[in-house]
């Protein structure tokens, strides 16, 4: 039956890479106040398209950047509803000058589609919604299908919570399916069945009041740049832990069965070091790397700022230093808990002479899904006759703070389906999308929606 | 004899602070290549005001900024010859919002005159020319004397002990008066028998070669903002005591006297506090503030650089970490040892899958002089009769690298002697000078040139 409709989008293809290079030249930035014009550009080219599909999209403003919804619920009240999610925000750029291509002047290069946001995700909302309009066109959309895509993931979705927990009956739903995010290869499929949360802080210290000169006062007063590295070094033990007090007190240990599944998947520690261009890996002793990026936490600088940082030498003694610093989580560690164990550690070591504060500016639980529910088994075979190989389980390293929320307020579970590649560059210069991943994307939408309606 | 100078200095001191405020207004920024041009500019200020004493001042090139040269060699052969050795550069003025004034538009602010260089040291540039003046107006100059005053002091005076090698004739003196210097408070007049000297580093740690989502890499890769920190975190031990291999070897402990001497000085932990704006003091363990910061040496960071350093947060694992970090060095230490030594405890305490390089930015010897030579008791007494208490002998935390050139390369001492004060500001913003103490500075110049000819 989905046949005719992915025939459709087969030639529709060259349209469907056009669309998506006009959404990615709107440069929506949400962590920087100076692209709040184009996180509305973004918002309404979005309302358009939905416009155009009949779903009567909408920006609905909820405190930060507005959220996108539409909806279409014509397949009948026998048919599942599903709850697209997806986000229209994307990462910074810094630093420009290691882009190859401008980030919002998308580039076809070989058989990669570079630009920010080509991956992470607006790729993956364009897919959707042309294997929305291939089954439109042909045999009819056999789900009804609601979209929330919001503005502000990449700042921690500050205000979706709200937004999700004041709108519970319109976002009603069988199940949610979250197409932020990505396969293990070109060739090998997968759909996410676990994720982690995220506790991320900023950290600062102040010294003396104003900054002085290292000469006349090094060695009399405490060096809030010294103490700074020192705290951070201490938040590790010489076998890769973190230290913070209770930061294990929730980590399940890996069962055997997990680590076989995961020793499994063709992602050795060679393949993780072609992935991040790190010819030696490190981390914490006793597990694989795969086991190190998807089940374990981490705490992991972001970034760090004291002082002089120009060119050449000034001798001073800073009066401040800075630390942005994330916890990734595992299943059933709360970040508010590790704030806290944040806290007692920084009680516990910071010696007397600096001041500290420390923030959470964003949090997210990890989650873990069921492999047997209907909407896993069918993303599964849509992925296996896409790409005419078995598809894979696989666990995540990143975390998507929406998941949680939902399975709390809305109390149906999340099926991560999307197209990235672990080597898409996320966060980073020359993000770029996989052009047959986004086309096969497409087809893959196609027969998953099919396949959840018989 | 002197007192006829020091009447005609009293009666132009209106105009001496105007001559000082005009030189302040260049912005003599040796470390920013952008203020090349005002390097020049005060290079060629000063030429003009030797001139006008009769000096013959001219600019020599020798590879940096000029180096001021101007000499008077009236006073005969029986006369001792007085190399004057000062800088005319300054440091940059960041971070500009806290200055009270424009850095660069001297502002006098009750007794205090505010500008970028006011104390370090065009004050005591200018003040050793007012006395000059007032002693070839009225009993003439009753000393031979050279000016050194170089441009490139702020950046380590790369060129200078090149221009010293190459100019050992021109430059042969009986001592050198480093007018560098500074005093214990506004009403404790001092000379400086010893300073520190410096090891300036930059070091750079590299990592996965380009940033990486830190959801998807975290855990897996040697993050090198966490590395950089742990090496900085253990290059002290718990007692504040540096941990470089070797780093103590030439350090002599302190004797009783030097201690009671020191202990002496109107120098409490309570002053440092006071001084440096901190409450709380803090460093290597069993030693008072005054030895910590004169007399012992040290390893501050100066400056931190990683990642994303904007407001809010951006999931980056970076590819890159960097920090400044100095060491203050006392006598016998060898500043290319230290460099072996930071360079040993890199090879022995950097991770694998980092890679690292570390440059010596700058570096001076430290320097220690004899109390009983004809110049430091002229300048003792001068300074009692101006201040009309008994001077100190003081250590000085600061380094002077021409101190340890001049001393080797032309074999004589050098005489510290200067009118800055602890709380001015140096190397920060408001830099400030203290106005009394740069018309005393004047007479004490001239009793001093007086009391070396007699």
């Amino acid at each position: 039956m989905s046949e005719e409709a992915i025939e459709f989008a087969h030639q529709n293809a060259g349209s469907a890479l056009d669309e998506l290079k006009s959404l990615l030249r709107i440069p929506s930035v949400s962590t920087l106040p100076e692209h709040r014009t184009d996180i509305n550009a973004a918002a309404d080219w979005l309302i358009e398209r939905l416009n155009r599909l009949g779903f009567q999209g909408r920006a609905i403003h909820a405190g930060g950047p507005p959220v996108v919804y539409g909806d279409w619920l014509g397949a009948g009240l026998d048919a599942p509803v599903v709850l697209v999610y997806g986000h229209y925000d994307v990462q910074p750029v810094d630093p420009l000058d290691l882009w190859k291509s401008g980030p919002f002047e998308p580039e076809v290069r070989g058989d990669d589609l570079f630009a920010r946001g080509a991956s992470d995700m607006k790729g993956q909302i364009v897919a959707h919604m042309k294997a929305v309009e291939a089954l439109k066109e042909t045999t009819g959309i056999p789900v009804n299908i609601k979209y929330l895509i919001e503005g502000e993931e990449e700042i921690g979705s500050t205000h979706l919570a709200e937004f999700i927990r004041a709108n519970e009956d319109l976002l009603s739903c069988s199940f949610c399916l979250n197409i932020d995010a990505g396969m293990i290869g070109p060739e090998i499929p997968a759909i996410t069945i676990a994720i982690r949360g995220m506790a991320y802080f900023e950290l600062r210290l102040e010294g003396p009041p104003g900054d002085l000169h290292s000469g006349t006062f090094g060695g009399a007063v405490v060096n809030p740049a010294n103490t700074l590295a020192s705290l951070i070094g201490k938040m590790h033990d010489d076998q890769g832990r973190v230290t913070l007090p209770g930061f294990y007190d929730d980590v399940k240990p890996l069962t055997d069965q997990e680590r076989s599944d995961l020793a499994a998947l063709p992602q050795s520690d060679e393949w993780w070091s072609q992935q991040s261009g790190a010819p030696v890996l490190g981390g914490e002793q006793g597990y694989t790397a795969t086991e190190r990026a998807t089940t374990r936490p981490t705490l992991d600088v972001n970034g760090l700022l004291s002082g002089f940082i120009g060119e050449g030498g000034k001798t001073v003694l800073p009066s401040k230093a800075m630390a942005k610093i994330s916890a990734r989580l595992v299943p059933d560690q709360d970040p508010h808990k590790i704030h806290e164990s944040m806290v007692a550690f920084l009680e516990k070591e910071a010696p007397p002479g600096v001041s500290w504060e420390v923030d959470l500016l964003a949090s997210a639980v990890a989650s873990i899904i069921d492999r047997e529910s209907s909407e896993a088994k069918a993303a599964m075979a849509a992925l296996e006759t896409v790409w005419g190989v078995p598809a894979r389980y696989k666990r995540e390293g990143g975390s998507v703070p929406v998941v949680g929320m939902i399975e709390e307020m809305l109390d149906v579970s999340t099926l991560m389906l999307g197209f990235g590649l672990p080597d898409d560059n996320l966060h980073a210069p020359n993000e770029k999308f996989h052009i047959p991943n986004f086309h096969r994307g497409v087809d893959t939408f196609i027969r998953f929606m099919t396949a959840l309606a018989t």
